[in-house]
């Protein structure tokens, strides 16, 4: 790594040219409760693009980041959304427009819920109310709604890969942006990232890489590089960048203490310097600075940017940063929820987890169980009568409904952070030492360990569980957490059993079915809450692959005839739609019978060739899934090749499901009725086939 | 990290009670022919299980090492199969077997091209001759295969995740085995290596890592990783391991020396002590020891597997120690054919790539070219008339066929080491700058980057195509290779193009169609060789999803009229068997059209339709993919939702592929036969059909 001895980019500034932080640290402002007036703001409301900073004193920009952490607590409790971890970065979104000539250089946010302040700093802030509604923004950076989100994310840890690509192609049509990746801590942990240092520096590419160090990503961060980062912190030193660029190592100036020795129980008293796993990767690492100090972070970066090679700058943030009650509590202010319009009190709001958001589609006198409390339960329920049981979750503790099984079964419970590969193969080396391990992850993060379930667990016909949450639309966060792949990519792989159950009582037998079978099973729900079906005790062990006939409506001699198969939470719909079906149909020439598939592999073979039979004249096939290759063309491929009866009475199919495109954001009930998977939607399917 | 009070586990040794390498290194033999007369191995002869080796003496141990090595050196050139990373861990693998009490202990091989010495020591020396055949040993363990296989591998990176899942499980029922895990350098650069030694220490695991740093994956290892282990190398110091089982820092005692530093262009000249990754992720960290010294590796590892918590010992090793050729050609010498019958001469055998194995269902008259030489040719024409195009590969530079690309286009190649994640999302990054990426990459492999083609390639629709080698079933490697789940894969992802080229011909064409269309593509083509199809010039670009009618055989007045839709290379068993099939019936009354289908996703459409319309009577698909989600599926579910002529007038359909079970090694026309793939499989089937 040398300095560049000729980058004289925009917003290039020498570090002298910055105010000291120890005159102007006083100026932040910390906020108690969100405002519901919209506060005013006028350096913010003066910026249009990230150009429009370009003038600022150091002073100013510090009162911006007053002006935009209060509308973002302002826009955050009109549209709900990510919290802390926007708050978290609003001094270096900031220092990071000022500085870089974005979109000509390139800013790389990692998973991305964190860049609510860079789309109000880049043309979007009147827009910021809209997101994560249909039509209105999206909750993480898109490339399709702004030339300034480079790169669209979701998923964790793939900012400097997707940095490293720019800055290679850049080089190599002779180009000299800056490329700046923001990746958390928490993302460090995936795999993929250090795949991408590794090849940084392979490739000696020019990458600027920020760790914004907040130890935490949704659950707490964990693991040998956490306890790394707190050692880096803790030794006391920090390695400071000179105006030359150099490393300059020297004791770590007072800053805000962080106390994150105590989570770390097996803690070195090892004050000196550590091994330092970037330096020893071959990064050029500087840190670690205070990331809320703009003049801190203007001197760093503004030097750190100009330098050649893959560059590594450690700063430590706080999640909630200047809203008192999300610094006291992040993990409650990862998300939250709009305020209710009703109250008048403009006091605290309550912090809830996005997720929260029930399922429009659905209605329940009473508070539902969400599926994850389903699942939850059913962890606990069984762990109590069968001590082979543990659980491991790829840093979604909270999200999967483990919280209480963790705290009572702390022996049991795995969190392996960031790391769905590791979180497969883990379980499947459990698995061959006689205990019975459930991998609960979401059905979109389930595609980060594909390999794994394939070479690891199904090829050696392990004994393992795996509770896929979040499968189907999710509503506001989007195509990137959509689980609408899982049925395709699972039911092509050998040994394994799928369920799918129609409700929340459903779910919890079938957890327990697939528990108790020795292999490699599946079970699939849905994000948020079902139909509000009561839990039934004792658990259940239904037979596998075997449906039920839910209802039968119409009457018996009508000339056609309608075999409804639904998997999953579809049921519901297509009970709902058969009925709106029959009632709307004046002639009364149908007769509809809904069934519950219930498992997705194997198939109900037995029920198929009943129905055919009974001479149904129509098949629909029904899932919240796409269409190619899920589990309506599981029964297309038994009743084209397998079933004997199919081949003498050719009853008319078709296959209603996710078409083939990504679902964009929206309220769930949204995004069903945008792929005509809403109740009308299936009855104008179901109506065509009968045609 | 403590050492353990009480482990007295079998085979457990004080230091002192070795001999020292000093007195005994002069023992090591180094051959140059591969003999074709076995050996006389009188040591090795008496090992029935590794518990035989109790009573040896550190001499003897030395002198099986050189019966062993000459054993697997008689047995390659019997069988071929990998060859150069076996011979490196002799050593190794005795000393494991010495020290631990296998199967109780879990021995964790990574990828586990390295295990025939393990599998000759554990009871299967007489069946050594059999691997890769049909019905005989697997190349890597397997589980099913011997107790002490304690976890099947063949894809890299995954020994810490599942000895992780091994010392966890067993510590949660109080039991205290040794878990080993060793893994390589190149191994180490996946990501989920790092994902589980991230863990390991976070669960203070009891787990012994040893990394076999032979500076050499199947390529050359590459990255920051491998320029660290360099640098711990040239540091000149060691840490050794004292009797207590602590670290003591000296200087590194002589060892044979490795020319590391000459790859690693940009290598600092510090001499000192540096940063140790390992020790700043949280293991204890000793090392590097010579791996060839039997008395030092029984000395340290006799210490190292009685502590508590993550160790990681660091050795150095030769791939294809002790047989000179293979020392000086470690990459030719990777794995190797079995000697001709007909050579007399017993001289030096000649290096060839495993995967040089031609194809047995295919015959030609003249060497044909390998797909992986298409696609190699294919690169480096395009790449002169295209400066956008830039290649990437995740440690497969031989076997996908880049050399001449690398030679010849320095700055247009990215070997990213194995780390197929990265690669994939790293195209993603350059495809947003203007240049036109190319992946290059096994089937099987993009399982593990399949997370990211969805969520960082489709999803936002970028300008990547992917080479998608060894699709299908892939011969002697087995299931743990098969690339046979793609097409379900990666057809239900919005905006994929998927192509399946009938010959090395149409593969070139494909390539190019592909490349130059603006998206998201994939061309699938299999191991080996084809047809033998001569690549004609110049390159076309084919009509997006158009198939072709390749024979109409049969009478055309026949009462049946049979479509065989053929996707990819099947498409020559196709007409062969639709050739057996009219010649054999000798009623005449059947009529077959052969398609090429050419493309997976987009189907033709219209070339259904006109299907239809000339009143097929039956329509039968034929892929070389499992049949669940496959492509044939892609078929049904046209037919069945979008075609209006299929309604009233309905062929009966079946699907050809392969069954829903993972498919054993052998030969690959074996492994065709056995899926009834085959001519004479297909000719079955067809007939079945149409009965």
């Amino acid at each position: 790594m040398q300095q560049s001895p000729s980058s004289p980019q925009s917003h290039s500034v020498s570090a002298s040219a910055f105010d000291s932080a120890a005159q102007l640290s006083n100026l932040q402002q910390t906020y108690t409760v969100i405002p519901r007036v919209r506060p005013e703001t006028p350096l913010l409301d003066g910026i249009a693009t990230p150009s429009d900073l370009n003038d600022f004193t150091t002073a100013q920009l510090i009162t911006l980041a007053d002006e935009l952490r209060l509308f973002l607590l302002y826009s955050a409790g009109q549209s709900g959304g990510h919290f802390g971890a926007n708050l978290g970065v609003v001094e270096l979104t900031i220092a990071l427009h000022y500085l870089l000539d974005a979109p000509k250089d390139q800013i790389v946010w990692d998973v991305g819920h964190q860049a609510y302040a860079h789309k109000v700093l880049t043309g979007r802030r009147e827009q910021i109310g809209t997101i994560r509604s249909k039509d209105g923004l999206t909750a993480f950076p898109e490339r399709a709604e702004s030339a300034y989100d480079t790169f669209g994310v979701g998923h964790s840890s793939t900012s400097i890969s997707a940095g490293l690509g720019m800055s290679l192609a850049l080089r190599y049509q002779g180009l000299t942006q800056t490329v700046a990746c923001i990746i958390g801590d928490g993302a460090m942990t995936g795999g993929m990232a250090f795949e991408a240092m590794n090849d940084a520096v392979q490739q000696d590419a020019d990458l600027l890489v920020i760790l914004n160090d907040n130890d935490m990503s949704i659950s707490c961060s964990i693991g040998g590089f956490s306890r790394h980062l707190a050692m880096l912190w803790e030794s006391g030193y920090q390695v400071d960048i000179s105006d030359a660029g150099e490393p300059i190592l020297c004791r770590r100036p007072d800053m805000q203490t962080f106390d994150r020795r105590k989570r770390h129980k097996e803690m070195r008293d090892v004050p000196q310097l550590e091994d330092n796993l970037f330096k020893a990767i071959g990064f050029t690492y500087f840190g670690p600075f205070d990331g809320h100090d703009i003049p801190e972070l203007l001197r760093v970066l503004s030097i750190a940017k100009q330098l050649k090679g893959p560059v590594l700058i450690h700063i430590y943030t706080t999640k909630g940063k200047g809203f008192a009650p999300a610094e006291l509590d992040p993990v409650g202010y990862h998300a939250i929820s709009k305020l209710p319009v009703e109250t008048e009190n403009d006091a605290q709001s309550k912090a809830t987890e996005a997720s929260d958001i029930t399922a429009a589609s659905t209605v329940t006198t009473k508070p539902a169980l969400k599926y994850s409390q389903v699942f939850g339960q059913f962890l606990c329920d069984k762990a109590v009568t069968d001590d082979k049981l543990l659980a491991i979750t790829p840093a979604m503790e909270e999200g999967s409904g483990m919280i209480d099984f963790a705290r009572r079964f702390p022996e049991r419970f795995f969190d392996v952070a960031i790391a769905e590969q590791h979180a497969v193969t883990l379980a499947a080396g459990m698995a061959t030492q006689g205990v019975k391990p459930i991998v609960a992850i979401y059905s979109t993060f389930l595609q980060r360990g594909y390999d794994q379930l394939i070479h690891d667990v199904a090829l050696q016909d392990l004994d393992v569980m795996f509770a896929i949450d979040r499968a189907g639309l999710v509503g506001e966060d989007g195509a990137t957490h959509a689980g609408v792949f899982d049925l395709a990519f699972l039911r092509c792989v050998p040994n394994m059993l799928i369920a799918a159950p129609k409700d929340e009582n459903e779910c919890y037998h079938l957890l327990n079915t697939c528990y108790e079978y020795q292999g490699c099973t599946a079970v699939r729900y849905p994000r948020g809450t079902g139909t509000g079906a009561v839990i039934t005790q004792p658990a259940q062990t239904y037979n596998i692959g075997e449906a039920v006939v839910e209802s039968i409506l119409g009457n018996d001699t009508a000339p056609k005839k309608l075999a409804l198969l639904a998997f999953g939470t579809t049921v519901a719909t297509a009970q709902q739609a058969a009925q709106n079906l029959i009632s709307e149909d004046a002639s009364a020439d149908c007769q509809v019978q809904v069934v519950n598939m219930r498992w997705v592999k194997p198939l109900d073979s037995a029920l198929l060739e009943s129905l055919l039979a009974q001479r149904v004249t129509h098949i629909a096939t029904l899932e919240e899934h796409v269409i190619m290759g899920g589990a309506g063309s599981a029964v297309n491929e038994y009743l084209l090749n397998e079933s004997p009866a199919f081949k003498r009475h050719h009853p008319i199919i078709c296959n209603i499901g996710i078409p083939d495109r990504f679902i964009a954001h929206g309220s769930p009930a949204e995004q069903l009725a945008d792929c005509g998977l809403d109740i009308d939607g299936v009855v104008k399917q179901l109506k065509q086939l009968l045609s």
